[in-house]
């Protein structure tokens, strides 16, 4: 309901407000935690170590101490950190029974053995723990967090009070998940300290392949030039030259997302099961292909513009031109080639559908899309879809190759022309998959992935 | 939770660990399934015909008879096929209480006449039969189903034993969701079978329009000149035909979105109530106007892309070039004609403008999107908007005709150029649609869809 | 589950479907619930005034009298406005400790002091009432809503009864989402009556912008020619002036974005604390940028597209073939500059790279997207990605306008050309965050925003 406005007042008459919600601790997180409760209605008391000192608390909040706060309420929210949680050993009796809300993040992933709500739980074992609100930063809480991730994941072993706790969250406007018990914590706790962790393998590749392109252009498009023939070509480095990294680079990702499927299956031919474990770096490569698709989608997206804006610009308009000028001044007129005119139409086709279908799997991995389809009909265009794609690219490729493999002019000091490198693997994918569905094979692979092993049972 | 690693391990200390879940069957689900649950730190223990012979089931898992399985677990997850349920009657009075899962699919859709689940609680009525996992695929188990669905319907009659079966889910790092009662299960069920069934029609009826304007632009464009003046366009077919065929076939298919809810509204007004079905046809029409919607921007898409690779292509190119000589030579210049100007501009704006509100409709109906606006809202965009892109799209052709529509040249073999026939059912809608909101009709409508019947109330 | 099929019927064995539902009310809410209760397997009864007199109720449903109704079953649908809720009274005794479902709507927000259902339940304090169905249509119910929102928000103090009514929800093939306590009734009501209004604001916004820079850029390009050389230059109305007007307010639209965020730090800079509220203009301002930034790339897109299709327009096709053919006559050919050729790229390069990250951002503020994103990294995306969009289009915008700003031609009437304007906001913002990143202000911020407070603790 993410279009609510921001928190859902309590009427005063509701009597759960009578009794008001205990924070522990004043600090920044603690404040804005109380702010934002007043202010959607309830009634607030918080715990300090000593209370008179605790100036900046929301006025209509009582300060006292920990005991006695605790005294007053059900729910306590633990708004300090980890560290400081021996002081409620001395609490243990007032605190039997209440539910403990723990807030605490770390600073960084899998800081300690246990997560700080089972720390938590262990400190104080009457007391009712549920982990909730560290995804929602206090400042999130302040300025009411509207479009930016609402959702409050809450995890407890006692059913009943993390109701309570996931009715304080929808009162303040916020979404709660359940998460089930208490042993989701640390994963909890985890979660607000990632930053876009499956994304580093894919865009680390993608950076290499990238530089690794530009320098091979620039050799042979702009040094090349300059040290046999001194002319000045460095302008291409705004445009052209992006122009061939982006293709190829997208291509060559788009190959990887496929390679480790088919190496999967050569793998498992091999050893004849599909019951021993991958070794880590093909799972991790196998984990990260969605994002390396995506990362392929946007250069295919790139090069799609850098190529529709040629005609616009400076340099190919003043080349069209001086082309005419010459053609006519020399009085020599092309006649109109019908296989130019196939091949040039031909390869842009190729490439359109290419971008097409690039497109639709880039829309169906959309997580509210992907979540809408079932597993086979998610497989159906992961894998076919997919697969079509790679080789519209390739094909589109290899048309605009054409002649130009053969073609010597293009092989600089006997460097190939960058594209050729571009279809080096996925040629070698493409080839494998079609050796792997040969029918013997793709029955062998079929039935390993049901279960059966070489040396089946005796 | 998407981005959460895969599985939560739960800690030795556990004490709900030291209980094991029993799995009836050591088939491939059955191992893949054990795996994963020990994976994630639960005891697992197996129930087969004959314990000895079944190798390879996970290590750390023991195989019992499924008696004396069943008595070790609370919890049985059932990974055999519905035929076998029968053995299930000798076990009634150790399974009574006890949680059974079905995770089993049939076939194909609706095969029995009954869901599985329900079929097993008749068989077992003393036990809590709770349906889940069978959208969840062995390989998905195996291979940790990061990028693909994760979400697990779960359906039962008992609470009590849902919410236990849902934790198990979140432990192994999946998303349970509550699908209500058992009554659910057949749905469920049913459910991982489909393979787009909302898609079929749609693509059935683009498929044929495609290749009926396909076949009739190549003739009067291709075939046409072969036959009257022997040259060969055969060159058109990569770009030029296929760029007639889309935006014709993407304007039709828009039409047919909004033409069932003018017939509906027709059928209202002549019926003088809405309490009556519609016919069959009109009802599944309705149900995939969507999917039409959707299909016809992905045309509109391809239409905008091959419109704008013109400039590019060899064949364009070499015609502006020739154009432009022969204009030298024969020392000739066309006088700049701001009707041209006015015309050509105008006509690509309003093609640009149907094609941003086609994207916009299709962004709105992104299932996130979608859920995140009200239904008044829903309708404002879909069914204004909607109108708007038809209105704009239609004008966008009608001003591209321009004055070709009574200059014969274009009419070859009196056949009228394939764009005239793409305003056949476009016009019709909108004139259909303009009679319908004439006041007196319109608030007729109103009155019958708020539920007023002609012959009203006595 | 958007597309399992629209109702799970109930066999007709089941237990629960033998008491039937009770609807009070026969207008066309009640209607049409009852017709799809019945479709979807359960039992109904009406309850109405005058049960003889009341035709034109679903076949299979007797109507009784309130009363009689009311004692048939235990769930009870209020299908009547809140004005006539007055009768109840007398059914107090009967009603009591049956499940009371509020479905109605007000025809304006916050129509009444308190919610209907928080209304409802003074009237009869004994029943248990439960808010659902409101957002839902009586249309949808009907003609089942397949592809419009099928989320029913339920809320209701009794958790039990809460539960009762998810799970008839679920039978309609809709999906219950629980909202908490009844307190959350008033917004439930609120939501169906809104038309997006988040959008109102920035649309407003975005419209004088348009017209104003639209009305700047006719004046000097079409009304100035026309006094002044008496030429007829208002072709370029259609394509050439509105791909003025978008660019221009898509960057100053995308400043307005990230204004308010440097205002609230320069605020809290100068109060020296974040504990005291913004003005109500900065945070009305502050809560739209989500969508000031959206429409910002609408017209980012459509100035794109706008762009590309000048190669096609007649206008560009025509001056081209003049000046190609004047250069030839004139027989002087202009020398390739490669200072333009780096220019022209370079802009074009910044124009394209600025629409690739605002689509980024586009598409990480879809909600499935952002939903699947934790702070940090929604933080991240938006602010870092977003300033590098900012920068980007403005460096866009001063590599075009080049020599352009002190070049006199362009000043017609001492108006300076459009884009001119456009740099102001961009510009000025930058400069600013500029100035708050030096170290020793953001420490100072970054302490603020951590709760620090200029006359820190005594």
């Amino acid at each position: 309901m993410d279009n609510l406005p921001n928190c859902i007042p309590l009427c005063a008459k509701e009597p759960k407000t009578q009794e008001p919600i205990c924070i522990f601790g004043t600090g920044d997180y603690g404040r804005s935690l109380g702010y934002k409760l007043l202010q959607c209605g309830h009634a607030v008391v918080y715990g300090s170590r000593n209370p008179q000192s605790s100036k900046f608390t929301p006025t209509g909040a009582d300060v006292l101490s920990h005991f006695e706060a605790a005294q007053k309420a059900s729910v306590i929210f633990l708004a300090i950190h980890r560290e400081h949680y021996g002081f409620l050993n001395e609490l243990t009796e007032v605190l039997s029974g209440k539910v403990l809300v723990d807030v605490s993040n770390n600073l960084k992933i899998n800081q300690y053995p246990e997560s700080n709500a089972k720390y938590l739980s262990s400190q104080v074992p009457q007391a009712k723990v549920v982990k909730a609100f560290n995804t929602i930063s206090a400042w999130a809480l302040q300025s009411g967090a509207l479009d930016a991730n609402r959702q409050v994941f809450v995890c407890g072993n006692d059913m009943k009070s993390k109701q309570t706790v996931m009715d304080i969250v929808r009162t303040l406007g916020l979404t709660p998940l359940d998460q089930g018990s208490l042993l989701a914590a640390s994963e909890v706790e985890n979660y607000p300290l990632q930053l876009f962790p499956m994304w580093k393998l894919p865009l680390l590749i993608c950076a290499a392949f990238t530089i690794l392109i530009f320098l091979y252009c620039t050799l042979t498009e702009v040094i090349y030039p300059r040290v046999e023939t001194k002319e000045d070509t460095s302008y291409l480095i705004a445009i052209s030259i992006p122009n061939r990294v982006f293709p190829i680079v997208s291509l060559i990702l788009l190959a990887l997302v496929y390679l480790p499927g088919i190496l999967a299956a050569v793998l498992q031919l091999y050893r004849g099961t599909k019951y021993s474990r991958f070794p880590d770096w093909l799972d991790k490569w196998m984990l990260c292909r969605k994002q390396l698709g995506l990362v392929a989608l946007a250069y295919a997206f790139l090069h799609a513009i850098y190529t529709l804006v040629m005609p616009i610009r400076y340099y190919v308009r003043w080349w069209s031109n001086s082309y005419i000028s010459t053609q006519i001044k020399t009085n020599n007129t092309y006649p109109f080639l019908n296989y130019y005119a196939w091949l040039s139409d031909s390869y842009v086709a190729l490439g359109i559908l290419g971008f097409f279908f690039y497109v639709l799997l880039g829309i169906t991995s959309l997580p509210s899309v992907s979540n809408a389809v079932n597993w086979r009909e998610f497989r159906f265009v992961q894998s076919k879809l997919g697969y079509l794609t790679l080789v519209l690219c390739t094909a589109h490729t290899l048309v605009y190759g054409g002649d130009r493999f053969i073609y010597g002019p293009f092989y600089r000091w006997y460097l190939p022309p960058a594209f050729v490198l571009s279809l080096i693997i996925p040629c070698a994918v493409l080839a494998m998959k079609l050796i792997i569905i040969v029918p013997c094979l793709d029955t062998r692979i079929t039935k390993i992935r049901q279960g059966w092993e070489r040396k089946g049972k005796c």
